[in-house]
């Protein structure tokens, strides 16, 4: 999401000045939660519990860590990535989100 | 890993007594410094820092999970798994294995 | 990739007229050679080929696949995509876009 | 799945001289279909068909061939891998066997 300065045109793609997520205090809760999840794996770990009941824990942070991984890519794509296309730096921006959705594809 | 006490071969196969992780304080270490990979996803999204950015931090912190998930599975396997397998109770914990091997699984 | 007739405009922008893939040659030379490998793994199952062997083809093939989908998926987002933002139906495009990134996101 | 000669007890754990699968015909009914669905997108891209069309395609194919992987995984750990443990071959087995799960793990 871009802010009200619109940083994207006359500086290179990916360094905007500043990005205000839509959803950021959302965002911010979901990542406190995340921290509580991780640990509590830690205090499992800790007091040896079960193997793969720690290992389902892990798996739930994950899927809890895509979601919110999704949630920042949906609001690059509509926000900066959109924004960079109608001010001409399509191409470049466009390559640096290919670059970001291959990290998170199997 | 099997603790001393080898509590599989009388309990169900997915609630022994404790499981000491061998590698337990190397674990702990890599949870804190996923912790502090979490907040420092929080703060960055709080000063308002660049989507790609951020998601490039998120990336990290899943490959630093995935490597946690995989030494714990290793533990599991050559620890709870093999004992279970050796006590006769081999098909019941390959199924659970399957199970959490699948929640991993692309 | 947009053909000539540049289709985005007055249809629905899930269902352009034609799309040539710029690469579209080699694209074709890279599923023949994956239907060669998918025919090489069910002959290993045929022979009666050692598991982990044939698993280890399998996830060859695999990488083979995901290759093939990130070269679509760059195709798509610098064609049809970035067009359909430039001719105003960016969002409804991205939206589209975000579906698919969720197919191959892990 | 051993076979009735139980090759693992005296051939390295990597190598047993044939492993029938106990859903053989079935696994080969499934890569011919797998086959045939890797044909069709092929077979899209020839016809200059949508790309999101097509991407999702390869998904469905993908999820396919994930089927199939966990398929042969099952039998390989209920199989292979549980008569290498009771042989006395189980740590070799296990570290094997994590070799092959790290490829289909995220």
């Amino acid at each position: 999401m871009l802010d009200s300065k619109s940083p994207v045109s006359s500086k290179p793609v990916h360094q905007p000045e500043a990005v205000v997520q839509p959803d950021k205090e959302a965002l911010m809760k979901r990542l406190n939660r995340i921290e509580g999840q991780v640990r509590g794996v830690a205090k499992m770990i800790s007091e040896d519990r079960y193997c793969v009941d720690i290992l389902n824990q892990v798996a739930a942070l994950q899927s809890a860590l895509d979601a919110v991984a999704m949630a920042l890519l949906e609001n690059h794509t509509h926000g900066c990535m959109q924004g960079a296309i109608k001010s001409g730096n399509g191409d470049e921006a466009i390559d640096e989100l290919m670059r970001v959705v291959r990290k998170f594809a199997r």
